[in-house]
């Protein structure tokens, strides 16, 4: 079995940050589609989003919100984090080409329960697009070993 | 221009409901994975799977939460639906292979802001996997006109 | 059961030689970061390659190397070859967007082992971006009867 | 920018190992397939590989290969990796289904020049699939200050 763990329960504290961040391609749009079953013309359809208030094509705000699920499996806390919940506010659009940085920071963590909360935010150009909060479970240095 | 959409704001009512369901396929794991940057092994790597607590490998919870936006995108509300905000809680793996019925009901409508409140289940072989709310906003008959 | 295989051990000769080209898209790039866990952000984020040596997102190296996988499947010595080796050399960048010719030329044939050398090259717009050397096994003619 | 950087020059020391596994999936070969042009049936026709010395479909040697790709570039060293030259040794097919672990080591490390020399060993149920050489380019701490 591996040890990809980034961060055992012991080692994580108030404060602690990191970031995941990828350009949103047209390709991911159209795979996102596929395996949501999303066909929301405003995501697909370049003609119908023309004459919408956004004027063009833009990502799934669920695609959006898969990069803070990425930031917490692979990197903080990382490998072996049992998701339990996740809270999201769609603040803006995220458009095609646009490179979206998901960042999230420990903001409380429960040792005995092993729960860790994490305020989530996807943020392009500076401008935050996505906002939430998650819990998560985090095994313990004790219980893995 | 398409014309999807299943419902105007002064089409809904309270308790309506619209479901989409689908299988979730190892396929769509691993695009998923693709898409996001969610390379935890839980959902990519039988072995290190099968030493979890759930034996094998399970779909990523957002994966199985974008069920959500397909039905709100595609049925209830339908198209030209704009997605506010969305909680999400994890309350079951759901493994490759099971096929995920995602429903969501109708709570609440606010006319003046055009906004739609909708409770949100994904139910695997009568199960609920997953629940949350969702808060949208739906173009109203008059606005289009 | 097909018979696409172009060339059987005795079909060959030193020279001979085949390419396959395609241009890789930001679709395919997305895709291999998915197949290969290979997140790198110099291949999937815009932002963070702009600010590199490269000023802009790269293909992986290994998905170009994938382009001379097909040319010796399919090509020469076509279906039916077995990869016994490969050494690759990456030795300029292939941006997204950008036609890549992959071409294998026959260097060395070992009739009684089986065994043929390629020397391998991915050339865009005329320059070397990847070279190196495969060996392969060839079915015989003898014994595919 | 980020940094996301897991292990600068100035940080490595030859015996530092690091694993990346995942299951090859029909839908991962399938993908490959599609991304390389390599459209061998031995990966993608099930009645074919039937008649072949291996019984069954087998995953590409370079997607197998790629997964070295994704250890070097996402754990050791990590984001920043330039990609030098790889070798590889095709020694075992793997199946649809198996999980490989890609494992890399570093054997010798060149300051100024800033190279680093890595063993590459995919592993499937303890059994080595591929082996070979990476060589590639890291950053420095001093470079990127």
């Amino acid at each position: 079995m591996l040890d990809q763990s980034l961060y055992f329960l012991e080692d994580l504290a108030v404060g602690m940050t990191a970031t995941f961040e990828k350009t949103v391609s047209e390709a991911d749009v159209v795979e996102f589609a596929g395996i949501s079953g999303d066909n929301n013309p405003l995501h697909l359809d370049a003609d119908y989003a023309a004459g919408t208030m956004f004027g063009e094509r833009i990502a799934h705000g669920m695609l959006t919100a898969s990069l803070i699920s990425a930031v917490i499996a692979t990197r903080l806390p990382g490998n072996g984090t049992i998701y339990l919940s996740q809270s999201l506010r769609f603040r803006a659009p995220v458009l095609l080409g646009q490179s979206v940085a998901a960042t999230v920071e420990v903001t409380d963590i429960h040792l005995t329960r092993r729960r860790v909360t994490l305020a989530c935010k996807c943020i392009v150009s500076g401008k935050v697009v996505l906002d939430g909060e998650a819990l998560v479970m985090v095994p313990s240095r004790d219980a893995s070993a």
